[in-house]
Parts: C-alpha cells; sequence; structure tokens
C-alpha cells in the first residue's frame, strides 16, 4: 500500500502505538502539542540535531529499511554520547512522497524503535508532512549528564594521548563497495559500517570515567574531526599513519579494487568511531578499562600538541601536514563516504 | 550567490555567528557535538517538533523569507505555549538546493532569529544538508513548566467554558488570497495571520494562570483541535457559531470573493490561536485577566458537555454535529488553509 493511499492520520495511529512502547515512564509522551519530561536534580540535557535527506545520505534500493531506521537514531545519538551523555529521548519528524511504500516506512520506524529500546531511548514526539520527492528523516535527540560533566571538544591539552574507539574508513569502504556494485558478501565488515554503525554508548561512558579530557565521534572523517578538536582546545597534533585501526576488510577490498586506503582511514566520514583524548598518564589504563567495555577496537593513535595543525607520520617516520578532507553537501567537494 | 557556491562550511560559520547572539547564558551552544543546557529544579522540559516543506506549507514566491524564517520558530513555539510552558531553546535544520540564494536563506535565519530573540528562545543546534529538490526545514523546540503543571488535551471537565484568543479562520483566508492570485493589500488582517503568524506566549501564561484545564493550539481547524481535547478528555462540546471570534477582513473577502466563510471559521488551520478549556466559575475572570495581557480577542464560544461529539449551535438554535475537517497531507483531503 502507498503513503497516499493510507493517509496522515492512519499512519500517525500506527506510529504513536509503535512508539508508545518506547516512552513508558515519560510523563507525557507523543500524543499532545508537545511530549513533558522529567529531568533529574543536578543533571543537565544534551541536545543535537540531524537531518538524513534520500539521494544524499542514503538510497532505499542499497538500505533494507530496517537498518535505516536504526541508522538515523544512530547518527543523532553518537553526538550525544560523544559528549559523554547518556542519551534518553528523540524526535523523528519525516516528510514523505505519497508515493512511498507504507510497509517501507513502518519497517524504518521499527528500526528506530528497536534501537531505541536497545539503548534505552524514549521517542517522545514527531512530525509527518508530504513532500514533493524524496523522502527527508529529521531526528533530534536529547541526553543527560551529571552537571559539569559534559566531555567536550575543547579540552584536550598538550601531551594528551589520542585514542580512537572503533575502525576508521570502513564506512567509507562499504559506500564505495555500493557505488561500485560490487558484491558486499566479500567484505561484510565495511558494508555494515556504512549501513548499520554501532552505537558506542558503553565505550562512551568508560571513556569519560576514565578521564577523556574531549571527544567527538568521528562522522566527517579523522582530519575533520581532529581538526575540531585542535581547534576547539588552541592545540595542535601529531598521528601515526602505522597506528590507525583499520578494519581487516579494508586493505583486501583496496588492493582488489584499486582504492586509496590511506585517504579513507584520514579522510573517509560516517564511521560513528569516538575519537577522545586523555591525559598521559591515564592513557594506558583508559585503553585498558574501555576496552573491557567493548567489542571494538581501542587505539592509541598520537599526541595533542602545542600549537595549531596536525602532523601524520608516516611508517618511515616522514611527516606531512594533514589537510581537512570533510565533505561539502553544497559544493559537493571532499571525499564523502 | 547560490548555496553551492558559498559551500556548507561558509554557510555554517555564518549560522552560527548569527545564532549566537541568542545562547548568551547557555552552557554550550551550537559548536560542539550537542549543546548542554541547565534545568532548574522544580520543572520539567517541555519538547515538539514540526517539519515545513516548500511547495506543501510554503512557497518562497508568496513568502519575504523573513517572515518565513519567523513562522518556522512560532508554529513550533505554539506547540510549547500551548502547553501552558515557556519556550527556552530550538534547533533548525535545513535541507536545502545548491541552486537556492544564500541571500534568501541568511534573511530567513535573521527572521527565525529574530523571533527566537524577542521571545527568549536560545538556537542551540541545527544541521544543513543538500536537497535534490526544494527547501526542507525542520524545528525542534524546547520549554520549561513548573512540575506538574502542563496544560494537556485530557483535562476539560463537563461544563467547563471554551475559549479561544485570537482570531479562527483568518490565516487560511490569507492562503486562498494568495492561491487565488487576489491583491491582498484590502485584506491585511488575512494575509498577516497566514504569513507572520502572532505567539501567544503572555496569553499563554495568563490563561495557565487563570486555571486552564485544557489547552491547545489551532493549527488544524477548530472543529479537529476541539475533538482533540474532547477525545483526551473523554467528553463532548457544544459551540455557537454566532460567538465564533471572526477578523473584520474575513467576511469581507468571504462575500466579494465567494468563499465558505463558516468553513472557514470551523475548519481553516494554520491560526495558532489558542483553544482552551476553564472551569465555568473561573471561566469570566479568566477572560478578563487573558484580555489584559492580550492585543487579541479572548471569546467564549462554548462548553464541554459529558458524552462524546461536537455540537454546533446555529444562530437559530438549530443544531447540527460538527466532523472533523483537518488536512491530510498524504491524500490531500479537508481543507488545508
Amino acid at each position: 500500500m502507498l503513503i497516499g493511499e493510507l493517509g496522515e492520520e492512519a499512519l500517525l495511529r500506527q506510529l504513536r502505538s509503535l512508539f508508545a512502547v518506547t516512552s513508558t515512564g515519560v510523563p507525557v509522551g507523543v500524543g499532545d502539542d508537545a511530549a513533558v519530561i522529567d529531568i533529574p536534580d543536578g543533571h543537565q540535557m544534551v541536545w543535537s540535531t540531524d537531518i538524513l535527506v534520500e539521494a544524499i545520505h542514503f538510497r532505499t534500493d542499497w538500505q533494507p529499511a530496517r537498518t535505516l531506521g536504526r541508522k538515523c537514531l544512530a547518527v543523532n545519538i553518537s553526538d550525544i554520547i560523544s559528549m559523554g551523555a547518556l542519551p534518553h529521548y528523540a524526535l523523528l519528524t519525516l516528510s514523505l512522497s505519497p508515493a512511498t511504500e507504507v510497509e517501507y516506512i513502518l519497517e524504518l520506524c521499527q528500526g528506530f524503535c528497536d534501537l531505541a529500546m536497545e539503548v534505552g531511548v524514549a521517542v517522545i514526539g514527531g512530525d509527518t508532512s508530504a513532500s514533493p520527492a524524496g523522502m527527508t528523516i529529521s531526528v533530534t535527540a536529547g541526553g543527560l549528564v551529571p552537571e559539569g560533566r559534559a566531555v567536550l571538544r575543547s579540552g584536550a591539552s598538550p601531551g594528551d594521548a589520542i585514542l580512537v574507539i572503533g575502525y576508521l574508513g570502513s564506512a567509507s569502504g562499504g559506500l564505495k563497495l555500493l557505488e561500485g556494485n560490487v558484491s558486499p558478501r566479500d567484505y561484510p565488515g565495511l558494508l555494515a559500517a556504512f549501513l548499520d554503525p554501532a552505537c558506542l554508548l558503553g565505550e562512551s561512558r568508560a571513556a569519560a570515567a576514565a578521564g577523556a579530557t574531549a571527544m567527538t565521534d568521528v562522522s566527517d572523517g579523522l582530519s575533520t574531526d581532529l581538526a575540531h578538536i585542535c581547534q576547539e582546545s588552541g592545540a595542535g597534533a601529531r598521528i601515526f599513519l602505522d597506528r590507525l585501526p583499520v578494519h581487516p576488510d579494508l586493505p583486501r577490498a583496496a588492493e582488489r579494487l584499486g582504492w586509496d586506503g590511506e585517504a579513507m582511514l584520514l579522510g573517509g566520514g560516517e564511521d560513528y568511531s569516538l575519537l577522545l583524548t586523555v591525559p598521559p598518564a591515564a592513557a594506558d589504563d583508559a585503553v585498558k578499562k574501555i576496552s573491557e567495555s567493548s567489542d571494538a577496537p581501542v587505539t592509541m593513535i598520537g599526541e595533542i600538541e602545542a600549537g595549531g595543525g596536525i602532523v601524520l607520520v608516516a611508517g618511515d617516520g616522514s611527516e606531512t601536514p594533514l589537510a581537512e578532507q570533510g565533505f561539502d553537501h553544497f559544493t559537493r567537494s571532499g571525499d564523502r563516504g
């Protein structure tokens, strides 16, 4: 059945009943003009929003609806997690062509709901509208952090160790497989990283507890996201190419398919790995503690330095300055994936 | 200049510096992974989200950019206001065609910012993306209400007086003027209601203080929005056609242009007037108190009754049941404007 046949009221009824299970315990969830939520004393709230546009961020022929729903939420709560906060709330807006299959949208929302339940997020609001062309999904997520404990981008100091939780360049590889119409069965790790990124919730808590001084998620690529930490902290960084965490599928695929693996490690976005800094004395212990809470690799890739700029140290010891390589949606420059 | 020429990074820099003025006093505003906000003890937060789609909700050839920006925020905080809460925070996402004029977007954001400053709202987050066609704007707003004091749709009791703050059917008239290509200069009240709806912030506070038992905003049309209050409160209602608040421009335009003025009063949406109920003993005092804080008319239009359904009483005393007439975005049925 098509959305234009089902109608908005009927769709909203189904979505409300779907999302109601996530918001037990919320004073007022979906259904009134706005939701009402309780905030425990001694906490601050953390809020973030993201927009995902069909044909720009996703293609329905590439992505099963359920993983698309999971990814929409995962991308958003990644911003909450990377503040060292616990995600608690989400709002979802959908702008849909009347020619969209109802089943695809219900599956998408089921995936959103599944992940919400897994990570303890209540879906407290939303809106739907027709769209003249394509689907636009906007998600806003809120979380809680004990007062004064948010881990900002600005807290890194010279000497701090730079850690990555998870892999770099994997999602970029998954996108290249899809774009190149390569059978993804040989490289399942890359495809999964792009279609259904993990939520590093426990890892973020462990990182905050281990004394993380700055943290962000790798959404725009290491070079861009590390530059954000450096700029906000008034510092520079030195990273070692040999230490960057590479999923074993990536070098195999890069060799066979002629990709520039190094550029993908440094510039590939959408991994939603965590990038953080810790004081040097706490670094080994942080790696150990975070690793205990995680299936993802925890890797020390370099250190924060005084002064600006990021230096990349190659395997032979040669040093080159690292330029930002983030993707620009409007000019389409940079490496998106 | 076009958005595709300016680029995303440059646009974001301009928007961040524009919105920074709204968020002085916020612990962490725009610029980190997420914003951090303080919540005073003894309060709950109220959150809502709305999506506005070009060619569905607005046309750039009809609407000056600055009023479009104001309306995007006004529509959203209307949901916060109609909970009896004070709006404090907003997040804004924009999905834009690269062929959009930069000046239009900056003006739009200036209008958003202007209203944010007027009503004390901090713009704490946002996101931008390219769009394959047309503009999609999604706004999420948050507010604060003293614990347990949110005014829900479910609180009306039989005997409660039904009040409207503002006019009905005016925005619907403004839209019809634009659709019919009628010179709007003769009916400025209707056009302003559609393009630049007022924020009834003080009125909502006065209504809550005067003992409002239920409240919502008239976004989908009186018949639909009153039905929401009746359904949630497990009650019915009786309203009097002669008492519905009509802007003087509406009957003049309806007569000259052959509109069904009664249908517009009952079914026209997007007025963002407030619809509320108060206990009968408090009704006269509520009208007086709210009127003191408002330039908008405050009108008692009927009363809540036991049982379901809404009865419309005509000028001659005849009674007819009132059906919902809300607009369905996907089937395009109902009266949108």
